[in-house]
């Protein structure tokens, strides 16, 4: 357990809501003896990350160092640390702390714990503000550290410790994961194409429902998906009224949601995990005629998270991405705001931050 | 078992959107061989029926009889008819027909069967208009019959077929009639004030939330709901953040429902049976963070019906009434339609429709 003052670490900040990014020095705390030091090789960029970059939420403070997907070798552990120990490989999610007493916390809930610790944007233990995977080095308690299998890429598995974990999540939660289960999947993007992979795995039947048909070959013979349905397409929307036992919403951006409560059966759910920043519009009465919900859900705690990781490597699930290199990464933002990468940038972080800091 | 030709029946039917009641003469099929022919003492009168006589809703076709809280003396039954006999305590809900076939209809749950006939506003299997309660006789199969217990009061006991059976089955169907678990029921009106006796009745702790403190004393010394909380009162509702385990929303006009769900703990649900009929603004990131959802629910099955109407009998539950007779009736809509009544109107059908039919 290494004592004494902080060490210093290498990232990328955001300094104001142009969102841009350029090279910053800070310091993590000490390894304590229940945490692991890692050094950070690859980290996926989430839509959140560009939100938090701009503060389109309102609650960034900058400089901010986002990034929640992050993988990497462990360096160093303390003294008490159980899980890993150095040059294991280990992942981070969304979140690297929380009360560990509370109900929530103790149902395996930390996400749900009112003083959970984001990943980035959140006042840690020790004062300090966090600080994400856009950086060289992490430092976090083992029990917030996700034990990577062998066989699972990091690169392509990094997504999975936040997108894979916001689909994964809701379909265990709300009763969707029974083979047969035949789910609608709105939105193919970075959260979209992993349901579509993880719900094929479960031995779902799969409808992607999108506002194109530009992704239609793509969701069917690449990712196997079972059917496409058209959103606009009034003749399609049609024949699907009342087909489907589930809906995992994943967009984004404000969007109508009442055809989509047309397309499930009665008693089934419409599960929104996108957040979209102004209101949905929903209409109750035809709700009730069928016993229909609206449910949400955010990432899965700890324990689920390992579970999904494990579950992506028996089942050969990594997203599908674009590994780019740190100077890359307002390239990257401003085309992620276009929607035009399929369908998760990764940032080299360990081929590229030391070498060649952004300019 | 009557054959030949239908029966001559008298009743109230609204002729146009204006609502207003008057004198109607209309056949009802003779008693089939499944059929329970019955006389109409009482029928409460439901928010819905209102809807329905000014066609609010856009589906009345006129002339139209409502009235969905239903009881009676059995005075004929088919051959094969095996639940009642001449001269039993009968109860009519909100429906009196479906497929019988289907999924939802072999679990119970007929609301919800894409043929379900209501007790008014449907087409009868025979062709016919359905028509309600406000009528001197009804015919209906004895599936869709409740047994009224002898111990709970006719005209009391009549609103919870519609009113007692809404508020009772999202209570069991999503998980909130555990006893301790602390419910908030936003409304007092026909629905809140037997949610909140059936909620007691199961060992709840029970929250009424209403715009103002008028119903307070009333909502806990009378009722006997724990707390009360006044929903336009910004410092009472910041002190009841994250207390409830759910909250059954009664309130049928356009509300916010966003400091609803700040009142829930995460995990709670918010179950709308209030039907507004503009669309209700949901934003999605606060409910993320709790993963709390929004649910919805019809009236249970005749199953759930017959249990509503046996556990009130045990547990001496009944509606508070106002009893008035058939004349009375547009003057009751007025009433209805200002709030200004406590808590349900129940027409007297046995001793005033055929002696004093309104004006």
């Amino acid at each position: 357990m290494a004592g004494g003052n902080g060490v210093k670490t290498f990232g990328l900040a955001a300094r104001d809501t142009s969102g841009v990014f350029s090279p910053f020095e800070f310091t993590r705390r000490p390894t304590g003896e229940e945490d692991v030091r890692f050094k950070v090789l690859y980290c996926g960029i989430c839509h959140t990350d560009l939100h938090a970059a701009r503060d389109d939420l309102g609650w960034t403070t900058y400089p901010v160092v986002p990034g929640h997907e992050i993988v990497g070798h462990v360096t160093e552990v303390g003294s008490k640390v159980t899980k890993f120990k150095v040059g294991d490989k280990v992942g981070v999610g969304c979140f690297v702390g929380s009360c560990r007493s509370c109900e929530q916390c103790s149902n395996n809930l930390e996400p749900y714990c009112p003083k959970m610790i984001m990943t980035y944007l959140s006042i840690d233990e020790d004062g300090l503000p966090t600080r994400g995977g856009y950086s060289n080095e992490m430092v976090v308690n083992e029990h917030f550290a996700i034990v990577w299998p062998n066989k699972l890429p990091l690169a392509g598995g990094a997504p999975l410790l936040c997108a894979g974990c916001t689909v994964y999540s809701p379909m265990m939660y709300y009763g969707l994961s029974k083979p047969g289960t035949h789910l609608g999947i709105v939105g193919l993007g970075g959260l979209g194409h992993v349901g579509v992979k993880f719900a094929k795995a479960m031995g779902l039947k799969v409808t992607v429902i999108s506002t194109s048909q530009n992704k239609k070959e793509e969701a069917i013979n690449r990712l196997g998906a079972d059917s496409f349905l058209v959103s606009t397409d009034s003749e399609q929307m049609q024949a699907a009224i009342g087909t489907l036992d589930g809906i995992l919403d994943t967009v984004s951006a404000v969007h109508p949601i009442m055809p989509l409560f047309g397309l499930l059966k009665p008693h089934a759910k419409l599960i929104v995990v996108g957040a979209p920043n102004k209101p949905l519009e929903v209409h109750i009465p035809p709700l009730i005629m069928g016993r229909k919900l609206l449910g949400t859900s955010a990432v899965g705690g700890i324990k689920e998270t390992q579970e999904v990781i494990d579950f992506a490597a028996k089942h050969n699930i990594t997203a599908d991405i674009e590994l780019i290199p740190v100077d890359y990464v307002n390239k990257a933002m401003e085309r992620l705001e276009k929607g035009d990468v399929r369908y998760r940038f990764v940032l080299d972080i360990g081929n590229t931050l030391v070498a060649a800091p952004t300019t």
